[in-house]
């Protein structure tokens, strides 16, 4: 990993870091690359993340955002509009980084240490991702952003189905996202609507049977006829 | 099914239909066992629904509610309390019937039935059903509920996992609630939070999917020690 970023959960939120106080200048350490308007969304975005998990929802405006980041409130709206705009930017500015699934030798290896990454964002504390995912079913705009970042998320993963074809884990036409929603999907439902109390061992296990179903065959798809 | 409901899904909802106008007398058709305070609930719940879809969770409130059921507003302030009570009740409502899943005689098809019922009610219009789970992340006391229910649902389910370890379908030592949410999760990640278009043949994929692994041992335990 190469980027500036603390490390990335699925989904990833770059930085729960609070922002500077209202006014004080950006301390040389937290610089990021880019110019003054890449400092500036960075700030904003990091505000828009610790205003939702600090004060929630119902209490994000573009005003709260604009004072907790030390920005002129009229730079907020002509840039991000509205709550909305700005929590769709807060997805689409996680999803600009360079993650990439690990590479661990195992189909089951690698969706175990997938499924870690996402138990952790989403039992993160504080509970930034779950704060955000909860915000997409507030605002459409946030939600089309959630959706387009978590496309990206899985469509990344597929290396992690094409290597385990190669080595021969697994049929060579295995539906990757159906595979990859397999394994991932339990964890969201158990965090976030069926809200078990977090499992140390769920993220192995969905890994471990996912990877059985796919090796027995679960996911493939019938060989592509002659001519297609 | 004795209930005099219509179909319930997983989750459930007992019934969409719009509630008598304001005041005027409940027509004999929409009777329904028990008393008048029964009654009351029956037509209060259903006024929590029809609001929620048509108006949104933002406009709802006891007085809209009590309006619309055509019920006097202290008699809801005094059983339901607020927002959260009444949506917690609507979920507690839908736990009160005798949904049982469908013995299909095989695995597949017990999963098969069950999906088709969860892609029914959440792609369902009015969106009943995700209107609900939507608010559930609003008000701690409707998320409650709702964990009380799919807990209940969940419970209901393994007869199903049962029946197929009977019938040797699956190793005899299988877990139950682990196959069940491998089963359903891929729907609900799919229609609710990764809003991907209804597929009509996801349920069945995987219901299939997960019979597959199921009986290559994908959700065996490790067979019991002596004493244990």
């Amino acid at each position: 990993m190469t980027s500036s970023r603390p490390a990335t959960g699925f989904p990833a939120e770059p930085s729960a870091v609070p922002p500077p106080e209202d006014g004080e200048p950006e301390p040389r350490a937290r610089r990021r690359p880019g110019g003054r308007t890449a400092r500036i969304r960075t700030r904003v975005l990091d505000a828009v993340r610790a205003e939702l998990v600090e004060r929630g929802y119902d209490e994000l405006t573009v005003d709260t955002v604009a004072a907790r980041a030390g920005v002129h409130r009229t730079t907020v709206y002509r840039r991000w509009r509205d709550v909305g705009g700005l929590l769709a930017d807060v997805f689409d500015a996680a999803g600009d980084d360079d993650w990439r699934p690990q590479d661990t030798g195992s189909l089951q290896g690698d969706l175990a240490a997938l499924n870690h990454e996402i138990q952790a964002a989403l039992t993160a504390q504080p509970p930034v991702t779950a704060a955000l995912i909860a915000a997409s079913f507030r605002s459409e705009e946030a939600a089309r952003a959630l959706q387009r970042f978590w496309e990206d998320r899985y469509a990344r993963c597929e290396t992690v189905v094409r290597r385990a074809a190669r080595r021969g884990e697994i049929p060579p036409h295995t539906d990757a996202r159906r595979l990859l929603v397999a394994a991932t999907a339990p964890l969201y439902h158990q965090l976030l609507l069926l809200r078990t109390p977090p499992d140390p061992h769920l993220p192995d296990r969905v890994a471990a049977s996912t990877a059985l179903a796919a090796s027995a065959g679960a996911f493939a798809e019938p060989a592509p006829r002659d001519g297609d």
